[in-house]
């Protein structure tokens, strides 16, 4: 087929260091527009809010939305009444009922609705899921431990209420484990962190069970110097899993048994154009969901105010 | 058919209050055993734990689970592995992926599961429905308003963190709301305000809108002496429209056009009865989903220490 037309919403650093090089190397897509407050895409025509994008620009088919999501619906809605498909980058929306509604609208207009996990497209994890799925689980550990300085130096919405906090990487790390366990979980209690200074929290501490009574703790924190912790270690009845750097590789007692290069974001084009193609949407709300379960259920604790 | 022999679980105040007088009248149900850690039931066969009371009692059909959220989910996923269909006071849960675990259960077991949102049965309900879909709506403000230390003397869990608060009342506004608008809302700010001493919010001031742009306001409060609010207020163009007293009420520009006596409960279990009777369940999670969003999204703001 002919490729779709793409445009790209929130031109950002998540855009340049991932979206774009993934768009250049796909062949089904084509990069046409772009819409943004400030950033731009050399020799790409460019826009300051997307409703001047779509009415100049009738060919566009699909649009990628990578702006912060407090401001995602709008965009999302607009986009769909115009009868564009849409790419969510994660997490979805700020609230779990309007990306139901966004659903809803994208399958009444005929539209593919992507709510993309990239985490779940990293190297190892189709093979953690399989390992898991071929044996017995004991218990589940999650350390999703970085520095926030690093990854997020002076991005404010992620401390603004609805920005989310720890749960801004601590949401890729659900998004895999809600792939690779065989039974869904859910929260029996957790810890939030919140600095005295901020509205979103800096760490959280949580526990899950599933219905056969599977323990599943998960530590989020946003203060590790030094080496940082992506990792979800599964004791089981056939020895200690590490699935470890956000996905990359996996281990069995000690030994790796798989590593391959990460392709998280042109494995998230090409699940787009495979949807766009199959005329579906593709939209698991499950660790968004508990996300605002562990708002809602967790016991909020004030921590050191925290300064970038 | 012969009746439906029924349980409940967890003996309380709302059990003497409204369940046993509903399942009195109700030629469909009989009330054959009850499990509770200290509450009984006069001349019903009790137990101190369900499963203890699902041993003794294999001729039970259904249980009512009246237990606060916290401990419901066990109960429930114990009842329906045991094939009976179950009955959840709200709010359903203590978090949306519990329920969401166990209405997938209900479906493979073939019982029937109700997450009962008792204020949708009031009695104007349906009438504050036909009105507004019969006109366009402006703006809809709620006002959930109540004397905590006169609703819930010394209730603790309500205070502990997954006890809601301010939610234990404000999602019988959020099941009207969510039943008698025309679009689903979601959420676009929220301030919860937590007494210093407690885990739960005392008071929350949420805005919603829906895709078209309507603006709705809710103001849940713990706090209000004197006379209670239980109002849901629309400005439409056809006058305006006060749905009271929790939903009993229903006036246009003045005028009282609808009122009969309250019968929430028996219309619960007349519910329940036909639910079984069809083979279903009725699962709609959107209330509890709203105040899990106002959790995620919302801003927290600390007041004044709160003593029973």
């Amino acid at each position: 087929m002919s490729p779709i037309n793409l445009a790209i919403v929130g031109v950002g650093k998540i855009v340049r260091d991932q979206h774009l090089p993934s768009i250049a190397k796909n062949p089904n897509f084509e990069l046409v527009a772009t819409a943004s407050r400030h950033g731009t895409v050399e020799g790409i025509n460019s826009y300051t809010t997307i409703e001047a994008m779509l009415d100049a620009e009738p060919s566009i088919d699909a649009v990628s939305l990578c702006m912060p999501p407090q401001y995602r619906y709008e965009a999302a809605y607009k986009a769909l009444v115009a009868g564009k498909h849409v790419f969510l980058e994660k997490p979805p929306g700020a609230t779990l009922s309007e990306v139901a509604d966004l659903e809803a609208l994208a399958n009444k207009q005929g539209a593919s609705l992507f709510a993309s996990w990239h985490s779940r497209y990293a190297p190892a994890v189709e093979a953690a899921k399989a390992f898991l799925a071929s044996t017995t689980i004991k218990s589940v550990h999650v350390i999703w431990k970085e520095d926030v300085r690093h990854w997020h130096p002076n991005q404010e919405w992620i401390w603004q209420a609805g920005g989310l906090g720890v749960f801004d990487p601590g949401i890729n790390a659900l998004s895999i484990v809600t792939h690779i366990l065989p039974r869904q979980v859910f929260i029996t209690g957790a810890v939030l962190e919140f600095p005295e200074n901020r509205d979103a929290p800096i760490a959280a501490d949580i526990h899950f069970r599933d219905a056969d009574g599977l323990p599943v703790h998960a530590e989020f924190d946003w203060r590790q110097t030094g080496k940082q912790s992506w990792d979800i270690v599964a004791e089981t009845a056939a020895g200690q899993m590490v699935l470890s750097e956000g996905g990359a590789k996996l281990s069995i007692d000690g030994t790796l048994t798989f590593a391959e290069p990460e392709q998280e974001y042109p494995s998230l084009y090409r699940r787009f154009a495979e949807i766009i193609k199959a005329g579906k949407s593709d939209v698991d709300l499950a660790p968004l969901r508990h996300v605002a379960d562990a708002f809602m259920l967790g016991k909020r604790k004030f921590v050191d105010a925290f300064h970038d």
